[in-house]
């Protein structure tokens, strides 16, 4: 009897946030392995705010999810089969390998990682891709340091509760801006920041001022719209703005919203700097190192929201444009 | 028989293009110098698009001229009386003494500049803050190297004819924008740009794809609005975009229009730096040093366009807005 493999493909390019019909249910035999290949079965897939670029066609920093192939995505798993020498059976790894429960590598783009030291969903938050890309984002474009106001939106998230813990770490003060009361109250109670306001609060704007006083010296944006404007208009001189993402532009049927306030970069004489995380490949080694030497010292939290079920895929991605999830999103796709 | 001083001083504050309204036209005695002062008699002012920021309210870089104040200007002119060992009557300066016939000064202001080096109107122009602007923008924020192409708009402008001139200096390759083929004729015959694209031509996009093959490295902007989202589009990896103005908003009565293509700073790992010239006072002696070094190795042309009489101030003006000027716009205040 061979293994089944179910997937799930990008049957067509959503526009707006993606419906139902723009994905495909297979089920196929599980790959076979060739030379140097590895064969990993899928634990849990991340779920992330930057998947909805990739779905668009068009150049960007990545080649768009050809339609009718598996939807890319960050994992980790088990190897169940080798010929790798790299690898073995039962090594837990990290990979590229999609919304698939097998799927096939030639070992380049796989990390070990070891589920002792921290829960396997862990190598898909804090200790993966959303705790590099807030390492490197605050620390090398975001330029933090001690002293800073660190202003810092989706701070509930999976990027931004990282962040504001690391400002935090560096002797900067950390303000987050997050949605609903819940989040804000994690963000300071548990993570540690020095406040949090809720952009969904009528009192927003001038819940802002008392934290925001002393200016705005590093802002980092997951959301881009309107906060990106408010943030801009309260930057200090020589301020940086990391640009990290744009969640609420992303579905988007209407051109992007510009930030109108930029010319205060000019007034400033501030920056604003964009990256991805794959920009620092070559450094990933000592960015992980470095997450998980402050979190063993208890140092940096994480949360994971973990949803279960491979077909469940198309719903629970919409919760990252909803703000339902509370913690970085993943989806358990082993099957118990 | 007392010496007369005809004044501009502001009115209102304009909605949108400045009005004959929002102007006072006033003549009074020339003004008594005391302990330590210096009296200069204007010959000429400069007229820049920042002026129009500092006409409106609000916090900036700068404080906003106030109603009834003689209206803020660059100018050059000779010193008529002075109560300051550090100047003499007969001395050629440059200050902020605005436009006015006459202005005090308490000296520290002041710079001395020498007719005989240059024409005195140069020290307005590429001798004075639009050459130290395209120095410091290109050079520091810029970060231009050799190989890079560099993409100015107001191209034919009083700081960006500089932008491209410096580039070239600087073994980068020149692209401008330019509003009319006579514009575009000069920069690119007269001086040395590679290349120069007429927005105002219907082929405007199609003739930009040529000259910008290989991308953009650096874009120093002076225009903003739609030109910048062209820019950005164009960027090439860990670009540089130099936020020097954004002319084409300055008069806006709707909101700014932001830069919808803000988001390929991500993509492409680049970067959005604002300035102003002032930022950078304690280096305006090595820049203007650099800047005739230039010039009289012929390296560096300047081009002014001379109106006279300060009645013509308000109606000037404007030319700045409609793209009417050809070269560096100056206002001979002197009465022959």
């Amino acid at each position: 009897m061979s293994t089944l493999n179910k997937q799930i493909r990008l049957a067509a390019r959503p526009v707006g946030l993606p419906k139902d019909s723009d994905w495909e249910f297979v089920t196929e035999d599980a790959p076979q392995i060739g030379d140097g290949e590895v064969l990993v079965q899928v634990h849990y897939a991340s779920l992330d705010p930057a998947m909805r670029g990739w779905m668009n066609d068009g150049k960007s920093y990545i080649a768009p999810v050809g339609i009718g192939e598996v939807m890319r995505a960050g994992t980790v798993g088990e190897v169940v089969a080798s010929n790798n020498p790299a690898f073995a059976a039962g090594d837990f790894v990290s990979g590229m390998l999609g919304i698939q429960q097998y799927g096939v590598s030639n070992g380049k783009d796989l990390v070990k990682v070891d589920p002792n030291l921290a829960p396997l969903e862990s190598y898909l938050g804090g200790l993966g891709m959303p705790g590099l890309t807030a390492y490197f984002g605050l620390l090398d474009v975001g330029a933090v340091k001690e002293g800073d106001t660190v202003l810092v939106s989706g701070a509930a998230g999976a990027v931004g509760s990282l962040v504001g813990q690391i400002a935090k770490i560096k002797g900067a003060r950390a303000v987050g801006i997050a949605g609903g009361a819940d989040k804000c109250a994690y963000v300071v109670n548990e993570l540690g920041f020095d406040a949090c306001v809720d952009y969904k609060s009528e009192g927003f704007l001038n819940d802002l001022k008392e934290p925001l006083k002393t200016g705005v010296d590093v802002y980092f944006d997951n959301v881009g719209g309107e906060i990106l404007d408010i943030a801009l208009a309260r930057l200090n001189r020589h301020a940086r703005v990391a640009i990290c993402g744009a969640i609420s532009q992303y579905n988007n049927t209407t051109p992007v919203r510009g930030p109108q306030n930029y010319m205060n970069l000019l007034v400033q004489h501030a920056r604003m700097e964009g990256f991805v995380v794959f920009d620092y490949l070559k450094q990933y080694g000592e960015g992980m190192k470095q997450l998980a030497t402050w979190h063993s010292e208890g140092k940096l939290k994480f949360k994971e929201h973990v949803e279960e079920g491979i077909e469940n895929f198309p719903a629970t991605l919409l919760k990252l444009f909803s703000g339902e999830n509370f913690g970085k999103l993943v989806l358990k796709i082993k099957e118990d």
